[in-house]
């Protein structure tokens, strides 16, 4: 029995009933002979609130005091999952981000962890005491600020720390049973998934699953930490994320050994919109000039797609997808470059979605882009573009059109939850 | 123009509006050219929504855990005035107890300042920014474990950090005036102090008045720092506390001197209770064998007097007062202890009330003690206990007899508002 690193978020943690519940779970783990290290969140609508007080006081607060100002939430989580743990009769001791060895760059709000030296952790564990550790936050290299890692950062704190503790696995406790192969708030008969590649994981992630985040996968994966994806709320096996399927000994089931699905599922993103820089000259240079324009703006952006060019004219149109929250930022920089790059207007669409397929056995199963055409066109749905990579193909469409697509996709891959197996599609194709 | 301690209360920051407050007064004191460190205390009802919650989860958390709860609540109340300076165009930057250099024992949750080391508060004052310090809060020196100060945490911060970074004034923003003559809820016609020495508002402290804590005042008195107590919502002079009177340059008056008062004011307290160990016999050694026990239960008691013993019996009765909180370990106690010791029974009083009237003056006006008597006879009070110090009496009465004796003392004693100086009794020595 080895080292646990375990996750619970801030749904887990929402009030007293919440952490003691959890504190029996991590109890539970202790008895069975592993050494525990476990990251939580700030309690439900901790952080919400801390940002509502935040903004009463100052409309742009600087990120070292919000940054100090959030990390506040963990503390309190923490110290009561301490106690709670006490109070069952197991010895535990909380630690601060900066406690626990986080060590961060400065960029505060979305600091990166550049180092964990878990020695105080280490130290508390040998001393037969269960290690709770505040998520999302850890301390600046140089200056010794506070940061806070930006959303999900708790998974990344919990995986980052248990590469540098080298533990077993990294459980993240949620408040659903697992990954799935699609939202099943859009597909009723959306399944669980038994076990998923990390890199499906991460282009899933990138897709718009929003069960992991991308960069806890790929820390994951650069380390080679397998995830346990899990309800805090029951006792249920989940999702496993590793390098390669795992024989799983579960408490459930005894040994078992998990496949790999030729699709692993469907993702779905309404979050984007889509800009199209219309009457671009087709000449060297032009793209270069408008996506520097985006870098310089600090934009981050998704899908690039470029017509061919118009045979009379000389002209082509790019567009482009990128999150709605930048589209005005997008938009004003491009104005402000227009004379430069020598475009003729711009169009801003943010009625669009998103749908990819993600699937290793993709890149040896011919069809799988055909098969997912067809299901498109058979749902009426009209494509605007087509990005792919070598484990995933995505489409944009109209928003309106989006869950009728997943579940259209879904079904015609065989993931429903009451078909046995995925459908492996023959004939030409990739 | 020097260094400024200025620390606020909880009360002071309990909102929004409260927090942009007292950014206003602080830039103010920055604007007059001052270099500002600012101590806070956590917002309102903060802490008590802490220690509600860490019930929830356990009847008797651990020391580390609580403290490591509670100082969640000056950490948002130091981040969100640090953000409201900033929004008044101030470099701001805000410091946990830790960060600051306040170093304890490892007494949790009544810690013991052992050091203060603001060598980060040296640097962001010296690069011109104002420094909010969480108040309350420190770290351990052998385990840098975060520790809390205690009640009025808070006050002995602010006199620490003047003292280790030579401040020409710590002024400790409160909801009222500053020190009064008596408590004004009491006596209506109580005056504010301008001036009171150390030695009298260590008394006065001791005594039962609320406005500033000992252990505040004796820190302040043994590196010499003038403690200024004034209102955070009004800009009126406040207290002065220092080794001796000051000629203050006020805003409101001009040059001023301020003259030393006989008596400096009227404190009660009625969160006492009395023991009285009845029927010990009269023999050397009986008093230590009582007061081990207590101290042996970490008890702190106030006064004690002992009854002359009948010389039928040789048998004496010995009363002790204690924090009424204390009564029911002080019982346990003595009980347990009551074949060692040899007496017959135990009383115990908690309706009881303590009035003492303290002032300097007295080491050289005879007759205060007999003004005090006559006063309390006139307004037919009966004293139960008599104890008294160089500077100070104090007298135990029935509870209920406690606001007519302070109000009749303070009256006797020309400390009404009304009357403009302090009455100086003649008579026969104390």
């Amino acid at each position: 029995m080895g080292l646990v690193v375990q996750k619970y978020g801030g749904s887990s943690v929402a009030d007293a009933e919440g952490i003691k519940r959890v504190a029996k779970r991590i109890v539970e783990a202790k008895k069975n002979g592993h050494q525990v290290v476990v990251v939580v969140s700030a309690m439900g609508d901790t952080t919400d609130e801390l940002i509502d007080l935040a903004e009463q006081v100052s409309p742009m607060p600087s990120g070292r005091e919000f940054d100090m100002l959030l990390t506040a939430g963990e503390r309190i989580s923490m110290a009561l999952l301490a106690m709670a743990i006490k109070n069952l009769g197991h010895s535990a001791q909380s630690f601060t981000g900066s406690q626990a060895g986080v060590i961060t760059d400065s960029v505060h709000n979305k600091a990166r962890i550049i180092d964990v030296t878990p020695g105080r952790i280490r130290t508390a564990l040998d001393e037969g005491n269960i290690a709770i550790v505040a998520g999302f936050q850890g301390v600046s290299q140089d200056k010794k600020d506070i940061t806070t890692l930006g959303r999900g950062g708790s998974d990344t704190t919990a995986v980052a720390l248990a590469a540098a503790l080298d533990a077993e696995v990294c459980e993240i406790y949620t408040d659903v049973d697992g990954v799935f192969t699609a939202d099943p708030r859009v597909v009723k008969k959306a399944k669980k998934i038994d076990w998923i590649a990390f890199e499906d994981m991460l282009e899933l992630a990138a897709s718009g699953s929003k069960v992991l985040l991308h960069r806890c996968v790929e820390y994951a994966r650069r380390y080679n930490i397998p995830i346990h994806v899990r309800s805090s709320f029951s006792g249920l096996q989940g999702t496993w994320v590793s390098s390669e399927p795992l024989v799983q000994k579960t408490q459930q089931q005894g040994d078992q050994k998990v496949e790999q699905a030729i699709i692993s599922g469907v993702a779905h993103d309404t979050s984007e919109a889509k800009v199209t820089v219309v009457g671009v000259p087709d000449k060297p240079g032009e793209a270069a000039s408008i996506f520097r324009a985006i870098a310089d703006a600090e934009i981050n952006i998704d899908m690039i797609v470029q017509n061919v060019s118009a045979a009379t004219t000389g002209l082509t149109d790019i567009s482009f997808t990128l999150p709605k929250t930048e589209g005005r930022k997008a938009i004003d920089a491009l104005e402000k470059a227009k004379s430069v790059i020598g475009f003729e207007s711009l169009r801003y669409d943010d009625q669009i979605g998103k749908i990819s397929l993600v699937g290793a056995g993709m890149k040896t199963n011919p069809g799988v882009t055909a098969g997912f055409f067809e299901a498109l066109t058979d749902a009426g749905v009209n494509i605007e573009l087509i990005s792919t990579s070598e484990i995933r193909i995505s489409v944009v469409t109209r928003a309106d059109d989006v869950n009728d697509a997943v579940r259209a996709v879904h079904t015609a891959f065989g993931l429903d939850s009451d078909s046995d197996e995925a459908v492996v599609y023959g004939g030409t194709g990739r």
